[in-house]
């Protein structure tokens, strides 16, 4: 068998928390990839937010999610994550089963303008706050780049802290290898 | 969802290695269940080690075989697991698919008597030897007890450090609770 594909782990765990009808989260919709399987996952019932500070992220993201007929289920906020609770309407508190980041720069963009953990981690707390029960925050953290180290260190200290009554935290990550593979980080809301 | 229940993510793994015909080994028999989960993976045709250095472990493992019928595909070794290899039979070098470890002390036995990151890795380093491609080593590393600790310290140091082109060395943990939740560690002969 092959322990292979971080990235996939990362799908699995998002196929098993957000299913039809409910509301997911891409914080970093990026090229949209996640965004478009999120909106396949919640179904015609459910809804996605996502969010990215690049108009190309956005433009992206749009252009995948037409092409697969899907753009109504999706709302694209061109703007951080760290201003979430504002755009995600309200009446959409508690519906929110799973989110996903990918932490790190935009692939094929502009490698100057990488996430950092403080916009993660405000937006991890108002994730908390409006998700429902039981869902699952997902982090896909890219390290290879120096700020990527220091982004690491910081975000693994934060939710190796997050009280075990609001949370439980899961690491999963390869270890022995020297090409830096990204590391998972699960948070399932308690 | 539940991200819980860390002993069934090993299982999950070890059924995804050992298949019908298999060769496994379980290197810390302790009461048995994971060398009966083991004999139901291999099948008929397949075969189970077990190592256990205390007799209680070895007639435990023992009774729980015989009572499902299943003793006669496995092999136990009153022995340390650092004795695996002048144990294993020659013909099953190159066959062995799945191996598991349970660290920490005999659930319900003395809990002085512990194992220790020594055995585990000459254990280990055998086992690469021994493995079929893509076979699979699970760690179950319980650290609540003063030695667990520097047992695990030990055994991360020593799997972060395998060649990437011998072993893919995948760890997996929840990073935020009190109580000392075990530490799983899978490594995938390469």
């Amino acid at each position: 068998m092959k322990l292979d594909g971080i990235l996939p782990y990362a799908r699995i765990l998002l196929e098993k928390a957000v299913g039809p009808g409910d509301i997911a989260v891409d914080a970093t919709a990026g090229n949209g990839f996640d965004t478009l399987f999120l909106a396949k996952l919640c179904g015609s019932e459910g809804h996605v937010y996502a969010f990215d500070i690049q108009n190309e992220a956005i433009a992206a993201t749009s252009n995948r999610l037409e092409s697969e007929n899907l753009l109504d289920r999706c709302t694209l906020f061109n703007t951080g994550h760290q201003d979430m609770k504002a755009c995600i309407p309200e009446t959409s508190f508690g519906k929110v089963t799973g989110a996903v980041f990918n932490l790190g720069y935009l692939p094929g963009g502009d490698k100057s303008i990488v996430t950092g953990a403080e916009t993660t981690i405000s937006a991890i707390v108002q994730l908390l706050e409006i998700m429902a029960l039981g869902g699952i925050i997902v982090l896909v953290i890219y390290h290879g780049h120096p700020e990527g180290e220091v982004e690491k260190e910081q975000l693994l200290n934060f939710v190796s802290k997050l009280p075990q009554e609001q949370a439980h935290v899961l690491q999963y990550s390869f270890i022995n290898q020297i090409n830096h593979p990204p590391l998972i980080i699960a948070i399932e809301k308690r």
